[in-house]
Parts: structure tokens; C-alpha cells; sequence
């Protein structure tokens, strides 16, 4: 482990992140919250030193790294960076506890958008606005960031793709262009286009600037903390719709709208992760759309209603208008798959991903042919191109590891003995990113009744589903410590 | 295909399956139950007649084969033997509906139990008989026993093998001896002579012969369909204890019974699936002792207790004596997952099994440490022995067509409007083989209620189950169908 190289990396996220709540600071002065001002400049202070403090020391790194260093300053990073970031909470005394300060910033910074407040209205506009931008922030990535802003030295390359391949959502990014450094700056421009967007959109619809800013930063990274008691519902209608709307557009996969730029429509319509997305989308708000009918009012409004649930389930938002858990078997059957299955590779959204599931159906096809005739070689092919077996044997992998962390997580969830669903569900909210679940975390519910335990496994859950699992694991592993020959 | 061969092969199932009818047939008219005596030797002598006259035709088969013509022999053989199965029941009256008698059979042949009837004691004897030898029938598998008595020619041995693969429960049995006939013979005498002593057992507790050889047949078989509206829970503890004991006996890999024949202790003892089946079994005993130790009079009431729905639940039998449905959540959680592991490979109990879960951690655990250097070739290991890449890969594919087969099912159960856990664990209790579920197919209630489709997904879900997805699959593909060049 070359703890030096790592040192500074961490370092540097820290830093970053102390800059970057510097606006949370001014709200928080200019709305007059003493208590939350001291709280933020406290933490940006002290954060400030200790970066700097550390980066002296770690000066002189070496430059030589593997997968490992790279997997443990992702998994490291977002744990230590989720720290800094609930301090404001803490110190301020918004959120007195420390589990639930933690809970709060792991689930904002991954995306999740799980809460354990029972009144968002009560809080400071500093804190409401910090809490919202962790979404942000998280959503693209924050070492994402660090790679297209910090220069990297020519031998570095090695090491930023391994940052890159490991916190960015799915499992194809960095082919965009050959150099990483460009990549992270054409996504990071991408991101911030769609998200001023999104923010004149609701603020043409009558929204506060305070509240179209903290909305849009829920939205892009698709994580849905509001500044609302009821989310979204009481809103108008169009913001409802502009919600929908910005949800699947950050649920697609980035390159489609790099590619778009470059002109290349053809190439973006022959996506199969994109055709698989939008079909999956289509056919689920018909499909709800008439097994709901007979409980809204007029046809237009169940298609209105059934589309922002179904946007917000699968680009795994959390944004709430309905209280879906009301809702017929059959449909809350089809949010559940939807939960599961997720947005695309290389958006903000979580779950597992459209890519991964038409990989894994794909592979299914091809070795079922495979046992029918052994001699037969058979390739899987995504988009034409022949797809490597190291990345179906990962993808296998990752499925695995999948299913045993949510039976795990599901096992120590149980001891708090709320019902099977709220258990079952809360888990796989969290490990997708989703926020709401069912039953006891319904939408209209939230996560503040479970024990510190569950906190704690339920944050290592959105971790691992945010950075996909292997960072996390890794941590856990004796392996990564171990001094290498 | 092969259709001659095929023919032939489903010709000898039926005919097996109608000579084993017979002990039913007697018993209908020693009770005099006249309708069933009728429905049965309708049943037989038809069975008979076809079935000769499909062997007639299809005399002059070709020996030429491949694993296709394998796999379809077992996934049609076992959809013919249940439709000649449920015949009795049906022209008896005693099911009048044929969805219900073939969802029945299927669920008996499958070793499943889950049941559509609500008043089994208002049956025949004949036809309750014939019910639990489904059980045992099915446990071992049929054409299992048609490769221990019917003499292959020498070619023959590369479609045994096919044969026997795809329906052995578990993915490593044919290694026991080198010769497949023996090997299916040294399988079936094991089987018997544990049955007759589940029997002797029973018998010495004061239960009626026909109740004994029923309730063996059910324990055998690990399938759970009792003589009693009760199931077990009428029965003296004795009782109980006897089934707690052989429930678990059945769901060790019959070739460790082998091996402790030839006075092989250490190998037996070495085997790591072993380990984990009993691992399992006492750490669950002892934690769900522990979590519902409120709920009995005394310690000795809960562990026996507990130990009876421990033995029910990992071997997938699905035998009743309490309602584990009101247990605290964490008892159920654990059952819920002991439902999904299942028992041992090469046993008669269901669910993914043990020795693929501990495969599937083996080779999770390797990827997790070639994530972290690629460089190193290392290779899975199962009880000392190096295990072939082609394994881990089917394992894996295995595991996909699982959780695809339960998602889509899980979506069409849902369309009746059963709560969620209803229609999901009514598909996880179908597919892992168990019968019982939770909530509205808990212990103590049934599948009366489901509509008829959802009663077909669930009857293909119990097929898939039992012959481990494959030759069910691939019955719907389209290439099976092909002629080969």
C-alpha cells in the first residue's frame, strides 16, 4: 500500500469539499443562522488545516500504484469525505446524533436520498442547502472532479483511470476520449449544462431561487432530498412534470449526450442500453397507467402521476407526489423490479444499472445456446462489439457480491424487528440508492425509527452500492493491507 | 432430436410410473373406494396400452445423441409423468378442476407440497397414498430409477450420464463410481433402506402403517404432503422428533451416506458442504431459540420446536407443526433464507443448495482477490480438489436463469393481487421446491386462491426448481426444436 500516495488524495478530496461548502456558509450568514454559519466555517477551517497539514507530509510521494491504492482511495475517500460533511450537522446541533448526522450526509453524497428527519422545514436554509448540494456533488463523483481540475502528471494516468473506473456508475466509462483528464471535464460540463437547465426550468415555474437550486441539485444527481415535508407533491403540476423530466434525462448514460453533441445521432439511437431504458420507462407508465386507473381522477392525471413515479423509482430519485404503497400488487411488483434494475451505466442514477441487466440477460442467452452445443463459440456482442469474457466474469461477480451483501444486510435489519417488507425493502433502497421503499419506508415514511446498528449497516450499503460494491469490500479485505514484495 | 429415442424414453417413464400405480389402486379397493379404484385402473391400463404403443413404434430408435436430447427426455418426461400422475384425481373427482390436479401432482412429484386442497382428510385413502408416493417418486427422480433397472447397451452410457446429470438434484453427482447403472442402483438401495427405516420409526410411535408409510414417503422425499389438515402438528413429539431427524438425514448428499458404507469416516467428515449444511442447521437452531424462547412454556418445547422448522425449512420439506409466520421478524428472516440455500446436492432436498452457495462464495472471495492482482492465476478449490472453470461458469448462469425465473414469475403472481410477500415467497416456495410460505401461503394456509395462470407460472417454477432450471428452459428455445445438420 503506498499510504503516501493515498494520503494525498484524500487530502485533496477534503480540500475540495471544504471549497465547495463555502456557499452552504454565505446562506447560512446571509439568512441570519449564527449557529449554522459557526458550524460551517468551523468545519471549513479546520478541514483546510488538516488537508494542508497532510498534504505537506505526503509531498513526496511515489508515483507508482495498483488497482488496490485506487479502489482504497475511492472506498476511503467517500467515508472520510461523508465525515467532513456531516460536521455542519453535528456542530449546529440540527442533527445531534452522530449515526443520524452520518446517515444523512452518506445518503446525500451517494445519491440515495433515505432520510432519518421527521421535519426538513425545521432546518436552517444553510444546512437545507448543504444537504441538497452533497447530492450534487456526489452524483458525478467528487474524484471525478479532482481529475479535471487537479493536473495529473503523465505518469499518473495509470492511477486516474483506476479512480475513474471506480466511481463512475457502471461499468463502461473512460472509452469517451483517451484521455481521462478530458473525460472527466467533458462530463463534469455536461452535468453542470443539464443542471442550470434544470433550475431555470423550475424557476420559470415559480419556484424560490433557494428552492429551485436545492431541487435541481436533488434531481441531477438523482438523489431526492427535497426542502419540502412533502417532497414534491405540493407543488404545481408542471414543476411535477419538469421533475419527470430532468430525472430521466440525468438517468441516461452521458456518453449518449457526448455523442449527441459530436453530432452523432445515429450511433445514440442504435444504443442498446438506451432502447432498453426508455422501453423499460415506456412500457411501465402503461402498463401502471391502467392498472391505476380507477384511482385518480381523470386519465391524464394517472399518466402524470404514474410517469414521475415510475422516473423517480428508476433513475432511483426518491422524490415523492404519491404515496405509492397504496397502489395494486401487480404495480408496486413492477416499481420493485424497477428499484432493481435501475437507470443506465454512466448517469447519476443507481441500482444496477439497464447495462449490466442487458449484459447479464445476454449471457444468460449465450451460455443456455452453449449447453445445447458445447463445440459452438459463442460471443456476446453489446452494440456489435464483441464484449470481453473478463468483463461478463466481473459482471458475474458483481451480482454475487450483490445478492449476498442485501441477504447480509437484510439478516442484521431484522433484529429491529419492523416487518418483512420494510426490512427487505429499506435494504435494497439503500444498496440501489433509491431512498423510499415499502411498508415502514414508504414513500410518505422515512428512516429515523432504526437502531444505530442498522444505520451503520445501511450506510456501508449505500456506500457499496454507490461505488459499486468492490471498493467497500476491500476495505473489509486483510488483503489490501497487507504490505506488497 | 432424436424422437425416437426421446419417444422410447418417455414410453418406459409412463410405464414405470403406471406399475407403481398399482399399490394405490389396491389399496382404493381394499377401502372400498370404488370411484378411485376406477380412476386408477382407467389411469393404468391406458397408460400401458400408449405407452407400448409408442415403444412399438419407436422400436428401431438410433443411439445417437447429444445433451439436448438429455435434457429434453427429463423436461418433458417429467411433464407427461405428472399429467398421468394427476389423472386418478382428476377422473376420481376427488380435484375436479385439471389445473388444480396437475398443480398437485407436479407439486408431488417436485417434492414441492404445496397444496390447492383445503380438506385433505375428506379423501380417499387411495388417492392420499398415491399423493405422498409422488413424493418419493419424485425425490430420487424416475428416470433415475429407470437407469438402475433397465439395461442400457454399452453406447447408451453417454446418454445416461446426460440423464442422470439433469436430474440429480445438485450439480456434482455421476463421480460416485465410474459405471452410471451402478451408480443410479447404489442411489435407489440407499434410498429404501432409509425410507423403510423412516417407516419402522414412525410405526414404533404408535402411527397407523398407512399414516407411517404416507408420512415416510413425504419425509423421504423432503416433500411435505401429510394424511392430516394439521400436517404434523397432531402428532405426539416422538413423532415430531422422528421427522426432525430423518427431514435432515434426507438432505445430506446421499454419496456421503456411500462413502460411510465403505468406512471412508474421514472423508465424510472432510466434506466442506457437509460442514456447511450443519453449520447452518445448528447455528440457525440455536440463534432462533434464542429470538423465540418467549413464545414456548419451556427451553425444551423451543428447541424442539424450532429444530422441527429449522429441518422443515433447510431440507425444503415443508411438514407444518406451528406457525412460524408469527414469529419475531429475525427468525423469519433466517428461515427465509434458509428456504433459499436449501439442502445438499445429491440429496432429495431442494433450494439452490448448500455446496453451490459455498462455491459461489469461493469464487466470489477469488475475484475479490484477483481484483486486487490481476497477475496471479488462483483457482477455487472444493474439498481439496481444483474446480473447473466450466462449473463456476454454469454456477454462475445458474444462478442469472434463477433470479430471472423469480422476478418474471413473481410479476405474474402479483397480477392476483395477493399481498407482496405472498406472491413472493409463494414463488421462492415453488421454485426452491419447500411448499410453504409466508403471510397468505404461510404454514397453515395454502394455493387454493391464485388464479389459474398464476397457478401454471407456479407449476413451471415447481418443474424448473426440481430439474434445475435447464431442461425446463430449454424446452422454450427455439434451437432445441432444430434439426442438427
Amino acid at each position: 500500500m503506498n499510504h503516501r500516495m493515498v494520503g494525498r488524495f484524500l487530502s485533496l478530496i477534503v480540500l475540495t469539499e471544504a471549497i465547495f461548502m463555502l456557499p452552504a456558509w454565505l446562506i447560512s450568514l446571509a439568512h441570519g443562522e449564527m449557529k449554522g454559519a459557526w458550524a460551517f466555517a468551523v468545519t471549513i477551517v479546520a478541514t483546510i488545516l488538516a488537508s494542508v497539514f497532510v498534504l505537506l507530509i505526503c509531498r513526496k510521494a511515489q508515483i507508482k500504484f495498483y488497482a488496490r491504492e485506487g479502489l482504497v482511495c475511492v472506498g476511503l475517500g467517500w467515508i472520510i469525505m461523508s465525515f467532513v460533511g456531516c460536521m455542519p450537522f453535528l456542530l449546529s446541533g440540527e442533527i445531534p446524533n452522530f449515526i443520524d448526522a452520518y446517515f444523512e450526509t452518506v445518503s446525500g453524497f451517494t445519491t440515495t436520498g433515505a432520510s432519518i428527519l421527521t421535519d426538513v422545514e425545521a432546518m436552517g436554509k444553510g444546512m437545507l442547502y448543504w444537504r441538497s448540494f452533497t447530492h450534487w456533488l456526489g452524483g458525478m463523483g467528487v474524484l471525478v472532479f479532482l481529475l479535471a481540475v487537479v493536473p495529473a502528471s503523465g505518469k499518473g494516468s495509470g492511477f486516474t483511470m483506476h479512480l475513474l473506473r471506480a466511481e463512475s456508475p457502471g461499468p463502461n466509462v473512460g472509452k469517451l476520449v483517451p484521455r481521462m483528464r478530458q473525460t472527466a471535464m467533458i462530463l463534469y460540463l455536461l452535468y453542470l449544462a443539464l443542471t442550470v437547465l434544470c433550475f431555470l426550468f423550475l424557476l420559470f415555474g415559480g419556484m424560490s431561487p433557494f428552492e429551485a437550486i436545492c431541487t435541481a441539485y436533488g434531481t441531477a444527481g438523482t438523489g431526492g432530498f427535497g426542502v419540502k415535508n412533502d417532497s414534491i407533491a405540493g407543488y404545481s403540476v408542471y414543476i411535477q412534470n419538469v421533475c419527470t423530466v430532468f430525472m430521466l434525462l440525468f438517468g441516461v448514460n452521458f456518453t449518449c449526450y457526448y455523442l449527441l453533441l459530436l453530432g452523432r445521432l445515429k450511433d445514440v439511437f442504435k444504443d442498446e442500453e438506451l432502447r432498453l431504458y426508455i422501453g423499460l420507462i415506456v412500457s411501465s407508465i402503461v402498463i401502471i397507467s391502467i392498472n391505476t386507473r380507477g384511482m385518480f381522477s381523470s386519465l391524464g392525471e394517472t399518466v402524470q402521476q404514474v410517469a414521475f413515479q415510475v422516473a423517480t423509482i428508476i433513475t432511483t430519485t426518491g422524490f415523492a407526489t404519491t404515496d405509492f404503497d397504496l397502489w395494486p400488487t401487480f404495480s408496486k411488483a413492477i416499481l420493485v423490479i424497477l428499484m432493481l434494475c435501475g437507470a443506465s451505466a454512466g448517469s447519476t442514477g443507481g441500482g444496477f444499472k439497464c447495462g449490466r441487466v442487458l449484459l447479464l440477460m445476454k449471457n444468460l442467452k449465450r451460455n443456455l445456446q452453449k449447453t445445447l452445443n458445447s463445440q459452438k463459440i459463442l460471443v456476446v456482442r453489446n452494440n456489435g462489439q464483441m464484449v470481453n469474457e473478463k468483463v461478463l466474469s466481473n459482471l458475474n461477480t458483481y451480482l454475487i457480491a450483490y445478492v449476498f451483501i442485501t441477504i447480509a444486510s437484510f439478516l442484521v435489519v431484522c433484529l429491529d424487528g419492523e416487518s418483512l417488507t420494510t426490512s427487505m425493502t429499506s435494504v435494497i433502497a439503500c444498496v440501489n440508492n433509491i431512498g423510499p421503499g415499502l411498508d415502514g419506508v414508504g414513500p410518505t415514511k422515512n428512516y429515523h425509527m432504526f437502531s444505530d446498528m442498522s444505520k451503520v449497516v445501511l450506510i456501508l450499503d449505500m456506500l457499496a452500492g454507490r461505488l459499486e460494491i468492490f471498493p467497500i469490500m476491500l476495505l473489509f479485505s486483510r488483503n489490501t493491507w497487507r504490505k506488497l514484495v
